[in-house]
């Protein structure tokens, strides 16, 4: 690849223009096998970049052993890790098959995935109910406890919400985002307001379903236990808009970044479905009570995908109230989103800051910025606890891989490996590594 | 009344732990006319100081017309306009009976009441339930809609509230709008966030009443659709904390402000149920399209005593978002709530700003204070159109008169009417009408 700067900055106008006119909708539910073509046998998806059993970090291993006993594939736990050991399992990427899981991000057959559509580009998107805090798979938690709300979700949350929205209609979690945002939210670690806004809207329309008094009863309480509950619904509509991206001629702008515990991958829009990947990182943030840094497992999640999309860290100015929650001074958040406009080639028009007069948040990552200026995109990210089946143990703030970008780079044909210019930046010298 | 400076603040500290340890419960539902002694035969409770029909503003007056007709007193508003005119009504202040109301503030026999009890001090508060945006009984409108919607909320939504409230116990509403003012709210002109708090918490106790499906699911999509639900919760959590402190001896502390369209009034914690009255002002805001400052009536409503519990707009700090809705630039909400802890002496530990590292909100305005500096308490108010049965036309940011807190400092003997120095402020001359 060899593109101009006229022709690089085109494309990224073009990218902007789709993120900034997708709208994505709640339509359905669905078993993930039947809405997944991949997942069938003893298949599973996970978050990240590709990675197979082997370079798996404990806690996605945890999960996967789980699914394989939720699945009924295994009697118990120590069946499953056997059965993975023999390379029973076919593992794939969630962000190949047009799926986001937050933490470890399993998918296996039976789990439902709720549907998402960017009605602006057709696309869909699919993610797995957010199950709830602390013990849950998506952290490598996998006891009976983790197992039994697991099917339930299946068998009573996931019909009715399926219920529910054949009969209220597709929901614009677009707009949503956009209301929580205005409210306090950032939509990646703090969703409080925007679960509000789910339940608000969802709740006359789960009444209505079949199921029983108490099991809309339960399934409204169900989801107001959990102020984490729209994450998965803000990663959907993330996935969709920003896969209505990929491979965009000449595009310099990420749309999608993840990681698997193992590696950190970045895809570029003009880059097709190339992973530029790195090592991945510990974040650094603030530890629920009894656990510390030497706890924890590396990053993993395809919920980055929400800083690539310009919301989570890069909105945390509209997000104060949940500063300590990742480990920040709150009178500080607005500080990640202001250093961000310096990376990003665009201002969102629908998610916006009421803090800084309704600014728009910084979107549209370039890999130009990043390799010019040195400043790495800032993600928040849930901790996981680095040994199998304890779940999360508190929440930060990590940063991506330089490497990701410089090889993005490279790929994109913006520097020679003898050290010449990348396009639009004549004087910058590529250095492998830069901090 | 004497007091030296040390019974004063003494006085001060006793009012400002009733406050910070107040903790108000929604605990029942129940007709006006059973809850409330005085509302017995044709009377009405209105909001602001006590004020008879002749000097009623004209949208109180629609207000007073309009409950007469769904009472069924009166056959049309012809009728109860020329009840009104021969004194057939019975007048009382909400403020001298437990209740607070928005606006117009009418209470009406039949009108279902929420009953809130503070479980510190165990005295109890009544407020109506909202009624909606734009056409309502408090801003003056009267038509048929407004009627029939006021029948739905004594037929249907109290009757299920009120066995919801059974089945899950009281509400504890304080800890409610704690996390509200955390999630971008101020409680008074801003209830986004609380509101939703509300309905998930409330929800799953409405499915298991003995309403109807469709009566439920129309239950939840009545508050759904009303962003402003909330604000007679925080109304009633707001005037069962402050009652609590009436008559605590010395005390200079503002624990009621109101408005009734034609006199402002406050009242001062060690003065007991007096009023301290001036003309009632104009808002400073934004109209809705169509409108402009020229069709405002003068500004109404008990939902002032927000300001002297701490929130509305002392708390605007925390609701940028909510900063155009009053006609102030989102950026400096914050600077509304910061010149409030020059005429306060304490900072709310429950009600905290993230954008301050959650420091909490000005609390407790000392009228020595606002004597002493000029500095007007700030409040954010609904603004309601002047003519009968328009309803609300904007919102704004409105100050008492001077003239109330000048009349309160001599009443407690803290001048003399020579111009002596006031208890704690030695130099300070009252200036009458000082701006």
């Amino acid at each position: 690849m060899n593109f101009t700067e006229e022709e690089i900055n085109a494309g990224n106008q073009d990218v902007i223009q789709i993120i900034q006119t997708s709208k994505v909708n709640l339509c359905d539910v669905e078993y993930a096998g039947e809405a997944i073509d991949f997942l069938k046998g003893f298949s599973l998806l996970h978050s990240g970049p590709p990675v197979q059993w082997r370079n798996m970090c404990s806690a996605m291993r945890s999960a996967v052993c789980g699914a394989a006993v939720y699945e009924g594939w295994a009697e118990n736990l120590e069946e499953a890790q056997d059965m993975a050991e023999r390379g029973c399992f076919s593992f794939g990427s969630n962000n190949e098959h047009s799926a986001v899981g937050p933490m470890a991000g399993i998918v296996s057959p039976s789990m439902p995935v709720m549907i998402f559509q960017n009605t602006t580009f057709g696309n869909k998107s699919f993610v797995t109910f957010n199950e709830g805090l602390g013990k849950a798979l998506r952290f490598g938690a996998n006891d009976d406890f983790v197992i039994n709300r697991l099917k339930w979700i299946e068998k009573v949350l996931a019909p009715i919400i399926k219920e529910a929205l054949n009969r209220s209609g597709p929901i614009d979690i677009t707009s949503m985002m956009a209301r929580g945002i205005q409210r306090g939210d950032e939509c990646h670690n703090r969703n409080k307001s925007s679960t509000s806004l789910f339940i608000r809207k969802i709740a006359p329309w789960v009444v209505r379903t079949a199921g029983s008094r108490e099991e809309i009863a339960e399934v409204l309480s169900f989801m107001d236990r959990n102020d984490h509950f729209f994450l998965n619904l803000s990663m959907g509509s993330s996935k969709a808009t920003m896969d209505a991206t990929i491979g965009i001629r000449a595009s310099t702008i990420v749309n999608c970044m993840c990681a698997n515990g193992y590696q950190f991958g970045i895809r570029v829009a003009g880059a097709g479905k190339e992973w530029f990947t790195g090592s991945s990182g510990y974040a650094k943030g603030h530890y629920f009570n009894g656990y510390n840094a030497g706890d924890a497992n590396k990053v993993m999640g395809d919920s980055y995908i929400s800083e690539a999309a310009g919301i989570g860290a890069f909105a945390m100015g509209s997000a104060p109230g949940g500063g300590r929650f990742i480990g920040i001074k709150p009178a500080e958040t607005l500080q990640y989103s202001l250093k961000m406009y310096g990376i990003t080639v665009a201002e969102h028009e629908a998610f916006k800051i009421p803090a800084l007069d309704f600014r728009g948040t910084p979107l549209g990552i370039d890999i130009r910025n990043v390799f010019q200026t040195g400043v790495l995109p800032v993600i928040n990210t849930g901790i996981a606890h680095k040994k199998s089946g304890i779940g999360q143990i508190g929440a930060g703030v990590v940063y991506p891989p330089m490497v990701c970008f410089n090889k993005a780079i490279r790929e994109m044909g913006l520097n020679t490996s003898d050290g010449n210019s990348i396009a639009g930046n004549k004087n910058i010298i590529l250095k492998e590594n830069a901090k």
